[in-house]
């Protein structure tokens, strides 16, 4: 048993992979409040896309009036979707990034730049702040993602 | 050349990281279901977005009626994005928390509940059932991410 | 902390390892790829959906034209929504498998058959090539992560 537990647990002693841990945990977790926040507007708004989902209020057309798009929901699904596209890249190459080798501080200055721009990017679309704002919180994260590809694909190239 | 496989195999050899790739590849495998039945609706219902989609139809207004929305096809693919935007999460946080070292007894509580009720999520929105079934089903599998979220940052927290 | 280094860098040692993180870069960096074309063409064809990105346009209705959709823009995001729908099984049942041991030659078949259908279907979508063009494409890349994780179930299933 104590060995098999101490092959599992060599990954998450390395202190890159920790910090790639933590953040990514963050980021995830920043990106499912998405949905939290798209329910509460759905609720407060009054805006539902199923029918299954305004039955609370009443048969026919008492209810169908509620099967809307209301502009507050739609902005903050339009957010969890761009999540969705940054993210994901992020989690997938900051692993491979992380298994790649990199200086701890390196390492730690691209996962916390990603982490405050995708929660800037965050505040940008909801509140929204004036562009250039959403934009280059976006492309701050974006660049950030690249620079880790770029020194995943030096180290481990493989066609 | 063994020496390497020895080390390659070490992390499936882990009874937890094993449990964790078995419900990963099954909650992933029922995701991708749902670009085939998005296909199936497409085709039966014959409701298409592509206008290479419908040129089997002929040409002009006879194929150009099929370019339109169905409620079943919208249906799937709500229930897709939901996937998405819930499946994410739990493969991200899942890989960090089966290697935060948890009793295995614990982890497939936490991955049997979540590939149930994803599962169960999934038959509530394309029946649909009456609410909150797939309500409460997304909560679940919300919680139990959340659960493995709070988990690992305990585990591993390096900011 | 050479001790601890070393740990770290094993897994970047195995070549199917290398050779998942190589495809996989290169695939996440096709699909983020999506979001620049979606921004050149929301700029050349004056198409934007967030009131706050048509401000350098001026203000009212003269901006207010610029809150569209269009058909170019649409089909992009399409595409970049079933990259999603794609790349993110492939990533993570492409983990597990490159895991699970197998061999070199079987793995670099199963990662560049899945990169060159992923960016045919790019082409197929974006050109538009006429079909079955786009949905050959797409299943090749489905075959192969179906087929990856057959091979992951078949291995390390632990219900």
């Amino acid at each position: 048993r104590s060995g098999k537990m101490a092959k599992s647990t060599q990954l998450i002693d390395n202190e890159v992979f920790r910090a790639y841990a933590t953040y990514t945990a963050i980021v995830l977790l920043k990106m499912m409040l998405m949905s939290l926040i798209t329910a509460y507007y759905r609720m407060t708004r009054k805006a539902f896309v199923n029918p299954e989902d305004t039955a609370s209020f009443g048969k026919g057309d008492s209810a169908k009036k509620y099967l809307r798009t209301d502009p507050d929901v739609e902005r903050v699904r339009r957010g969890h979707l761009n999540d969705l596209e940054n993210i994901v890249p992020f989690v997938g190459i900051g692993l491979l990034y992380a298994l790649s080798g990199p200086e701890l501080s390196t390492a730690l200055l691209h996962f916390r730049i990603f982490t405050g721009a995708r929660i800037l990017h965050t505040f940008a679309y909801l509140i929204p702040l004036p562009q250039p704002g959403r934009g280059l919180s976006w492309a701050v994260g974006y660049a950030v993602t690249f620079s880790m590809a770029y020194k995943v694909l030096k180290t481990v190239f493989l066609l």
